[in-house]
């Protein structure tokens, strides 16, 4: 299982393996024009204090939502759902934070390269690195997608899990958004973390389940969403153990351990739950077929999308977007019944109150 | 991530891939010597009702448990532990339940041989099948881990994990250990069981982090030890997601996923539970590193060894045994002080009572 060849101080950046190119799912896509931004007041008055789900307009999502669970709660009910098999699922990027110009993990990526600049005096001549230290978007993107497993490698790799983690939260403090102008940590939406917390109050387990890094998310989102980091499921590289003299360390390597997208979700969520949700949420085709499998379950069970359709207070794209495209999957919801959101129309607010 | 090679139905057994031979850690052994079985009175009267380890002599273990326990969930202690960060890890073969004189899952293995036989008319005379179906065990063993291979195959894979889980379920409830003559399930460790439920009473979160088959634990393991299939990990197959015209299965295929032993513990408990325990217990070798990464948290952390040294009741083996050689972590354990169980002495019962 050990990787013997790779020395992380030694050649740090020197191996890019194959199947790694996978990854390039969660950047599919390089810088949109940014757009400006529009804030709108909101308005709470409509609801009372006892509604779970506060910041939803009084709409079919949020009925759905709310007979759903309260059906299969309900001890009388044929529908009724025990508290252990009571597992939701949830994607991460445009299902419970934006996900736009690009995925915010991306973001991560640029910020790291120029912290780790001074280490590599190098990177100035050489691509990628010098596209992304000069800002010349133009010259990144026709690095394609070797420029970008490349930029992956050297600053997801070469360090431990410990090194790894502090990283993340040491950027998540300070890194804010190119057009929201806000930490990326305050782009979740304020209806969902109510959703969560309302399935949580009725005894559902709930987990991420995202195509976007596992280690990079469980570095900050367990307070957000209330999450733990072992009901957090992502894409991952690849480790080794190093027993290192008595001071055991993980290692992180420069290969794609696994892609938390698509066939993946519902594959890693038989091996790390071993349960099939009952409730799955998602608003792109990568989540299509985790809706699948949960639609599967012998149980009552919901499917939920998000849909993108605010341009005015964060995006919208559907179907010909390059991040988070919801095509197949919107069809597939409109076919088969499954709720979908309208953010414009659902949502009193986006994001939550500063 | 799938394999799109491979047909289940079209060519069950014809392929043999490479990886698997890592495999064979969980069959490294074939039968030994049957040993006939010594029953024993058991003696509980000298301990009371409040007692959380019934079925523990009053001893250094013992004590151990109860103090590190007690403290760590003391608010005014310094070394308390945060509830969230309470993370309790067990081996299974062997510290949990027996593992002689082979791994029990090697008896499934070879029951589903058996069961499957009549669909096979071509095993009656095709090795390492017709070993099995014969009960010619020197036959088997000339077979050697290529052999042990094809059976695996054979029985663990060519299956959608739904049919899969009911095999074994249908096995485990009629199945009986050759020489104890006792369903697998009842040769449970009691004051295992005892110390799971003691640990939980005090907010530990209980995981099973096992070399066996993850999907051979979890379709009976959960109610005797009281864990969710979401906190049972183990070694695992690969798998494929079929939509299957909208009745989705997950196929289980012929080539192994993940071995967790050995550097695997440790590996596997940060990809799926992200965090690293604060407990850990095992019997043998294989669980070493998943000790050492234990020993290393930042938070007072306690690791137990199992001593099978009780050759009446169960069976005693240590360094020289090929199933469950406990070796380098006996030396380990001595040298850092840490708690080694002496079955014989410190354990009034081994098996729940009937």
């Amino acid at each position: 299982m050990i990787n013997n060849e790779w020395h992380p101080l030694k050649n740090k950046y020197m191996k890019y393996i194959k199947n790694i190119s996978i990854v390039l799912v969660i950047f599919s896509l390089f810088f949109i024009s940014c757009e400006t931004q529009n804030k709108k007041t909101t308005d709470n008055s409509a609801t009372t204090k006892s509604d779970p789900l506060l910041s939803w307009n009084d709409v079919t999502s949020k009925n759905n939502i709310i007979a759903y669970v309260s059906e299969v709660t309900n001890p009388k009910s044929e529908n009724f759902i025990p508290i252990k098999d009571r597992i939701a699922t949830f994607d991460n990027d445009g299902n419970l934070w934006s996900e736009q110009p690009v995925y915010f993990q991306l973001f991560f990526v640029i910020d790291r390269v120029k912290a780790m600049a001074s280490e590599h005096p190098e990177w100035k001549n050489q691509q990628p690195f010098k596209a992304v230290l000069e800002n010349d978007m133009k010259a990144l993107k026709k690095q394609g997608e070797h420029g970008l497993v490349q930029l992956m490698i050297a600053t997801h790799s070469g360090n431990t899990t410990k090194e790894f983690k502090k990283y993340v939260q040491d950027w998540i403090k300070t890194a804010k958004h190119p057009t929201k102008n806000v930490g990326y940590d305050k782009l979740v939406y304020q209806p969902m973390l109510e959703l969560l917390q309302y399935l949580r109050d009725n005894d559902f387990k709930t987990y991420v389940v995202s195509g976007g890094g596992v280690d990079f998310m469980r570095a900050f989102v367990t307070e957000i969403y209330g999450i733990p980091e072992e009901q957090i499921i992502g894409s991952r590289i690849k480790t080794e153990f190093d027993y290192n003299n008595g001071n055991p360390v993980i290692r992180r390597l420069p290969a794609l351990d696994y892609n938390d997208d698509k066939e993946g979700k519902p594959l890693n969520i038989q091996k790390i739950i071993g349960k099939k949700p009952v409730f799955s949420s998602g608003n792109s085709d990568g989540d299509l077929q985790m809706m699948q499998w949960t639609a599967s379950n012998k149980y009552k069970s919901f499917m939920l999308y998000v849909h993108h359709t605010d341009g005015e207070r964060e995006w919208a794209y559907d179907r010909d977007s390059h991040i988070g495209r919801l095509d197949k999957g919107l069809d597939q919801a409109l076919k088969d019944g499954w709720t979908v959101i309208d953010m414009k129309k659902d949502w009193k607010v986006i994001y939550p109150p500063r």
